[in-house]
């Protein structure tokens, strides 16, 4: 029985934080840069709210500026456009994050193709989908570049590896394949309709979960050894009644298969927060033409 | 023996461009609109010459108008960045194509990224790849393009079928990898890092080749019954000195275990000039506003 390895995103991310604190200390007293990131909340959702809070605190935290702008679910269209535009006008705002979901009256396509590509820090904008399809330089999207970091840290060497990445989304599946593509794994993008999913599973070295199911992927459709990622978030209801959240791999069958498995929470989670503070760090050096 | 199906693109095309001929004058005689096709030459390369001499024959063959610039070798890149910004705002002008290789002391990038997106029916722009990968309307690469119209007229339905994209270029294989996810297809981009390239390829239920390397794939590669685009062109001489073309498959011996399979030439090659009018077409379509 393998001794499969926990990834701890958790302590991952904070080291991160600590180094993206570091940068941002140095950007300022060597360049006087201080990075900015502008946070825009609209309407009153709770989990929104939860997420900005947590993004706002590690910002300042991280010694960047944090510019929140919250709006009241009846902002229209045109008022959050307008504030967009604003904000890609604003020098000491290096990224833009527009919370998602937005309220049904507003176009969210819209809105984030209004932001500029250089200060799209979610990685979300048409542009920066391009950049990663092509092989340049963009922004890209948090989670999946959280991903890739910790298989850096502790896969074994990407390139050549069999990746599968189950999962199709704009924001993880398919950012998350050019990403491994770019590490010269091969790679196969598994999803719904795919006829043989655990067959697909089972030649992964390297797994990415990112369906939102809860624990769909079993620990029979895992190599021995392989690398698992974990990106599901997933509510449930134990058969007591009580809830916990639970990832889209079966995390207990997976420990003795695999031979890293990201735990949910404390995996991917605290990466995204971390990426997105990296984003930003790489906007502001960008704008400010200083070298990384 | 599986009794292989060749897949006649030379014939395909020809139908392909009878049917935008008759859309093109059906947009004439209705709504007074004649879809143009700039094409720029930079110096006088003999391939890029017959290419765009083809390019030219074969959309005024479509009825549409062909906009010829000629320049010589010596033409700045300042003085090409000009001629294609004239064309961008030139209403006349519906699709801008300008032949690669461009001489050396020009930055292709640079040119590729003046073109104005909705006119940049070779679908190279960040703009188009961006859309491609996200899953919104643009332009998508000709020769990719090609490759799915006859998998669709010739292959099994696509949902739930597995693609194998050999090749991970900007031009085939990577926009060719989203256009068969977009289609359901479980998709593995494979390419020169891959460990096992024999045994990927032996999983396709669809094989896309497209490497430029003659013959690379064999026919002891391919799973029987497998449907097998050869995007291949490669001139190579015989042990008799003769110069030939071959693909990236062995051709011959593939008959017997595929189910069907593009011959070179005359499978995918006349499939890029016929998706070239096909995506001028359609820009000049929606340039006019007018519903395909």
């Amino acid at each position: 029985m393998m001794d499969t390895r926990w990834i701890d995103g958790k302590a991952f991310a904070a080291r991160m934080r600590a180094e993206i604190a570091a940068e941002a200390a140095d950007l300022r007293a060597r360049h006087g840069l201080e990075p900015g990131l502008a946070v825009v909340l609209v309407g009153d959702d709770p989990a929104s709210r939860i997420y900005v809070r947590n993004k706002v605190q590690q910002t300042t935290e991280a010694g960047m500026r944090s510019l929140e702008h919250r709006l009241p679910a009846e902002t229209t269209e045109a008022e959050l456009v307008a504030l967009v535009e604003a904000l890609n006008r604003d020098r000491a705002v290096h990224g833009i994050l527009v919370q998602l979901p937005l309220p049904r009256h507003i176009d969210s396509a819209r809105i984030l193709a209004t932001i500029a590509p250089e200060k799209d820090v979610d990685g979300f904008h048409v542009v920066n989908a391009g950049r990663l399809a092509v092989g340049l330089d963009g922004l890209v999207p948090c989670t999946p570049l959280g991903c890739l970091l910790l298989l850096k840290a502790f896969a074994p060497p990407l390139a050549g590896a069999r990746a599968v990445v189950v999962g199709r989304s704009n924001i993880v599946g398919k950012p998350m394949a050019q990403l491994l593509l770019r590490e010269s794994c091969t790679v196969t993008i598994a999803h719904s309709r795919t006829r043989d999913l655990p067959e697909e599973c089972r030649r992964a070295d390297i797994l990415v979960a990112a369906v939102g199911q809860p624990e769909l992927v079993r620990g029979d459709w895992l190599k021995p050894g392989a690398i698992v990622i974990d990106v599901g978030i997933n509510r449930v209801t134990d058969a007591e009644g009580k809830a916990r959240i639970v990832g889209d791999v079966a995390f207990k069958e997976a420990l003795g298969v695999a031979g890293a498995i990201t735990p949910v929470p404390g995996g991917v989670g605290p990466m995204t927060i971390a990426c997105l503070l990296r984003n930003t760090l790489t906007a502001a050096r960008r704008q400010a033409g200083i070298a990384g």
